[in-house]
């Protein structure tokens, strides 16, 4: 929206020519962005209203004008607008929440211009509160959208909180459409949420985790700026194909992130990418086979290392 | 040296392996990053002891101990270690340091394990004094190398100052070895030295360049980070075959830039090598055709580009 600007990606032929990415791009609506970026914020029934971080002018983002940006940037999945309600509210801070965004994803409805091969996601909201997010999914279905996210988790309600959400919002979303958890999450979220049937997930923590050292492994977190890696000759991972665990030891990869080599970065990002298509791939393997919790039994199998006896361990050892 | 240590990369199996580089390997002698990084350095007939800058502890660096460590490292092309003459020096002090580099020459060329396929340096000395450029040549023909560098340049001499060094140096060394102009230069520079007879170069220029938003084209010297870009769905330099240049537009660099993703200096950084690896390539060509004079004139034929009307373009336009 700000940088570089939505209609200067369209002039320039839109995101997939301008990144040379050929798959399918889902966009964010910019509320989450404008909630955790920007400045002096002002939320009202028609849209919001905040300061730019780049250079402090104002601007003003409507669900109308949210839809439209995505369009512009050529979103293959264009994400309703809606308010992301803080963790902790109260029940009616929440309820007037989803209602407004319930609104709003109406508007994003209409807005939306139909094309072939593209889609919009409405996003259930509601807090941790079960009568509220039967609400939004009931009001979400009543609109109808090519697919549907849970919004609002992952903001520091704990993973029982959050698959608390999840089993009592899936099983009341439509079968024949994706559900997408939005911002998770670590392995062991994933693979609790695919439990409960969802099906799409982004998350940061892949990259971000690469770029500061960690890696997620078959044999669970390591942090390669341990000292105790300086030595290892044994790759990352090695049932891992990609790049970082065929080509390079453990003690490689320690000395890039000691001398602040940005391979190290790099290394660490690819790995932690393919780490996470790979559990995915296997787990829809699992239940293309009706064998999910064998599956996710075996990714979970190996969690053991030392370095960070971990929070995503939680659920597995549970 | 010091991080992660000579012995600790021979355990590892080697820098080749380290690295998983299957190309040739030349490694400096370390006595120009001991004068450019150490703190508290002590030069004496023996050798140099100095302060680690990572940890505060004392070290000693000799001619055999760089050897030994090139060797430990799995060098292909050892480098002996000199004292790099600092500039500006007075004759006297530029031939007492000359003359400890020849003393230092022949203690590396004792200590060099000889295997096949591997050899030793010698670096020419002398700073700018013709004369002692040529005793710093005969005493190191006298001894006998695999290859001859030119040293103690680049060090803020100029690059007129540089050629003039050259001129009076490069006739004198063996035409059957190779010649190697060390830590040089822009691509004016290489011209200009390859003219004179260099074979062989290291710099951090395309690396350092590309981390920090500036490429080297066909066309000039580019500023990715300049507003001008910003619009431009121009490739960087439409002869070049990098994925910068094949996959992206100056404007998707420009953002890449500006919003400080590491993809932008990863992207600049492999152009930039592609480029300098394509220069070499078309000189060499001239050469084995006879025809240099043209081949140095098409690459500098484009050199206009308006962001830094630059002190590479100098010779070219002299």
């Amino acid at each position: 929206m700000l940088r570089p600007g939505a209609e200067r990606v369209a002039r320039l032929g839109g995101l997939h020519r301008f990144m040379d990415w050929r798959g399918p791009i889902l966009t964010d609506s910019g509320g989450y962005q404008v909630l955790s970026l920007a400045e002096l914020r002002r939320m009202d029934e028609g849209g919001v209203t905040f300061r730019s971080h780049v250079d402090g002018t104002s601007h003003r983002l409507t669900p109308e004008r949210s839809v439209e940006i995505q369009r512009l940037l050529g979103a293959d999945v264009t994400m309703c607008l809606d308010e992301c309600t803080p963790f902790p509210a109260t029940e009616a801070q929440a309820a007037t929440s989803m209602r407004l965004s319930m609104r709003w994803a109406a508007r994003c409805r209409d807005a939306f211009v139909p094309r072939d091969g593209h889609g919009l996601f409405g996003i259930v909201q509601g807090g941790v509160h079960p009568a509220l997010r039967a609400e939004s999914v009931a009001a979400l279905t009543a609109i109808g959208f090519e697919g549907y996210a849970v919004g609002g988790l992952a903001v520091g309600e704990g993973q029982a909180a959050m698959f608390g959400v999840l089993d009592g919002t899936v099983p009341l979303l439509p079968a024949d459409r994706p559900r997408y958890l939005m911002g998770v999450g670590t392995p062991a979220d994933l693979i609790g949420a695919v439990r409960r049937g969802i099906d799409m997930f982004d998350c940061v923590i892949p990259t971000r985790s690469g770029r500061t050292g960690r890696a997620y492994t078959r044999g669970g977190v390591l942090n390669l700026r341990n000292a105790r890696h300086a030595e290892d000759a044994a790759p990352l991972d090695p049932a891992c194909a990609c790049p970082a665990c065929k080509r390079h030891s453990r003690a490689y990869l320690h000395h890039l992130f000691k001398a602040q080599e940005m391979l190290g970065p790099m290394l660490l990002t690819w790995h932690n990418l393919q780490y996470y298509q790979d559990l995915m791939r296997d787990l829809r393997a699992g239940i293309l086979a009706g064998r999910f919790e064998p599956a996710a039994a075996a990714a979970q199998a190996g969690w053991d290392a030392p370095d960070d006896r971990a929070p995503e361990a939680a659920e597995a050892a549970a």
